[in-house]
């Protein structure tokens, strides 16, 4: 047998059922970008070649966390403005930053560093939205991360649409330039939201979708605010409103989706669409607990977010996946709430069925892509190692050492390989000068 | 000028003021275990020698962080039961593991790991209680770690006190044997709680530390279910009923204060009495969210804690920082709640005056122990860095490189000094096998 890639000696959590069992001591051979075998180091055969072998001794491979929202241009604006409220921090900060300093060349070099933060953390899928969003699946496609880049719709003027009247044409053109033009490129579409495109826009953006059978993302039902302004101008509430005009698929994916009622909550599973949940950003800017339980129970899909930079403020998938355990057992006064193994597979598996990738990534299975990440537990902070719930509440980014993305090494202990990281941090640091 | 330490070239948070101001590239010299002078490049006498001379190019100095909250042997039960309910989980597993495993030898080397765990994250000062707190004492002694060590007491049989009615006098003999003893420990009391001691043990115990002038710690009003139980066994609250025993002065140190209401905050305000907040376990286990903005505004001292790593899982403040101010924020849907720098401060300067050492620790001053972490803040996920509010809700522990405690260098580029890390991961492991 010759593989390109052979990891041997590994603690592996593959992942692939509910339940989070370990092989305590395995090998995984990768072929071609994908998965070829996995199993306890006693099957492994005696004839195993390999281009390369990672001996794992003291780690443990998991499958490479998913990503479901991000907005990677806006690691710009990390920590340049907190604490402030809603309206200040968007209306007095962030819109004019991103006025002042969204061009491609700003957007490229943020999404790298975004990249390469993601990588370092252990994400190998990210779902991504902006604008000039072409820029960042050329950052993306040089960092060798998996991810589906969505451009932004949004009617008023944007970066590289100055007239929104081209908004989703331009999309459009985005989605037909990068479709099957690279493995780890898959384009669609993201609505901001119901409150800045107009019922037109967004039924127009959800046919041209359709017809390229591209996902159509959007922020929804994110805070109070947005369901009164909702009901003031449409008489009616976010989810039900995107329902009457037809958005709401199973290639929809509905991000945050915090303030929802219970019959909201049946439309959604009823429709087959997606959720992108974003604890950190929604408790960050104050905008309330989305209800995981009661969506989980409906059946509907839900992946894990980090949101933008300006929000969260990092893109570590581990700690989102800790305090997301942890905000809803304190919501209902129950630790039993949203156990570890629920919020684990909301990072891979589930994430990946956001995306509509499941029967790529998300597990470690043959014939699977081979998105694999190495975490370091020979640490103090991850021994005594009982049981995988430590991924979720004791592991940080900070503990993955080697990130394997469709069968080739982009991280290898801590040392980002597909970019000069210190040129990318300059560019970027340039770039935050004008701030 | 002569120093121990000389560290050049650092961005520097002194922390010495509410105002989190940094300076941008400066000096910190540190002679005799405390800090002799700081301030920027430019001041630097350039007669200025040191046997060790630290660049710090790259990184950030701030006041080593201090945990008021710890179980430092529980280390051992990181993760061993997670997601139950509070009682399956303390009744069916936390005590018969406890009853099974605890012994000085469990103490020392599970201390030895936790205080590993704690330095590798930038904690400097920790406050621990439990039994056998000789042991710790001894452990925390051999790794360099500043503390307030506490010795438990309860009213049934415990690890060293087969016999409760001697646990005041076990405590006693405890703070004798420790005061004075070295600079790096200072003893002091934990009475478990008003619901596992009666009033005579609070009384006795409080009446003791009052004549040695040491610290008591008590857990107090954690749980809805513990309030109930209160009101039923002495008909009253929590708080009131310490306040009514004369448990609560400038000495007393409480621990969670979830569930108060408003004249329990202002009774604990005029007592003087300390509060010590666990964000991350109070979540975990389901029993709340601590009123902390109403404390804060009734003049209330409080300080960070982790608990124990059965439930949190681990002792890192950095993370326990970034969730206490998201956490507050989701609480009132108000993303100005409990700003980063309130919460920078409760992990630094606050936590200090919580366990009476303001004078000694907290911040970066000439005359201060010289207890200083830097922090490698030339990495993807901390940068553009604009404000030091990124240590709060960007930063984790593994972005601590070099720790100095005391003036002594007890971690330096990420390798622990004052043990080896590896033998101790070795029998903690050991004694985790008859789990």
């Amino acid at each position: 047998m010759n593989n390109d890639i052979l990891i041997i000696n590994s603690t592996i959590l593959p992942l692939s059922h509910k339940e989070a069992e370990l092989i305590e001591k395995g090998f995984i051979s990768i072929t071609d970008g994908a998965i070829s075998a996995l199993g306890p180091m006693t099957d492994l055969p005696d004839s195993s070649k390999a281009s390369k072998t990672i001996d794992a001794r003291g780690h443990l491979a998991m499958p490479g966390l998913v990503n479901t929202h991000a907005h990677a241009p806006m690691s710009l604006f990390r920590g340049l403005a907190d604490d402030l409220p809603l309206m200040t921090w968007l209306n007095e900060h962030i819109f004019p930053a991103e006025a002042k300093s969204v061009n491609r060349e700003m957007v490229y070099w943020c999404s790298k560093l975004a990249a390469a933060e993601m990588i370092l953390a252990g994400t190998t899928t990210v779902a991504d939205g902006y604008f000039l969003e072409d820029s960042v699946a050329e950052a993306f496609t040089d960092c060798g991360i998996r991810s589906v880049v969505a451009q932004g719709v949004i009617d008023f003027p944007a970066p590289g649409v100055p007239d929104p009247a081209q908004n989703v044409a331009s999309a459009s053109q985005f989605i037909d330039s990068w479709q099957g033009r690279n493995e780890l490129i898959i384009p669609a579409v993201f609505c901001h939201s119901p409150y800045t495109c107009s019922p037109e826009t967004l039924k127009k953006a959800k046919e041209m979708a359709r017809q390229k059978n591209a996902k159509l993302f959007v922020h929804l039902a994110e805070t109070k605010f947005e369901v009164e302004q909702m009901r003031e101008q449409h008489g009616t509430t976010p989810v039900r409103y995107l329902d009457s005009i037809g958005i709401l698929d199973n290639d929809t994916v509905c991000i945050h989706c915090v303030w929802l009622d219970e019959e909201e909550i049946e439309i959604l599973a009823k429709s087959g669409a997606k959720v992108s949940t974003c604890p950190q950003s929604n408790m960050k800017l104050g905008s309330g607990i989305a209800p995981l339980q009661e969506m989980l129970s409906a059946g509907i899909s839900i992946g894990l977010g980090t949101d933008g930079c300006a929000s969260n403020n990092t893109l570590d998938l581990f700690s989102e996946m800790d305090l997301c355990a942890k905000l809803h057992k304190v919501r209902d006064l129950d630790p039993t709430a949203l156990p570890a193994e629920i919020v684990l597979e909301m990072a891979t598996l589930g994430g990946a069925r956001v995306l509509g990738l499941e029967k790529d990534i998300g597990s470690l299975e043959p014939g699977k892509k081979a998105d694999v990440v190495l975490l370091d537990v020979n640490q103090p902070h991850l021994q005594p190692f009982y049981h995988p719930d430590l991924l979720v509440y004791a592991a940080s980014g900070a503990d993955v050492s080697t990130v394997i993305i469709d069968g080739k090494i982009v991280m290898q202990d801590r040392q980002i390989l597909t970019q000069d990281i210190n040129e990318t941090m300059k560019k970027v640091r340039k770039l935050a000068d004008c701030f």
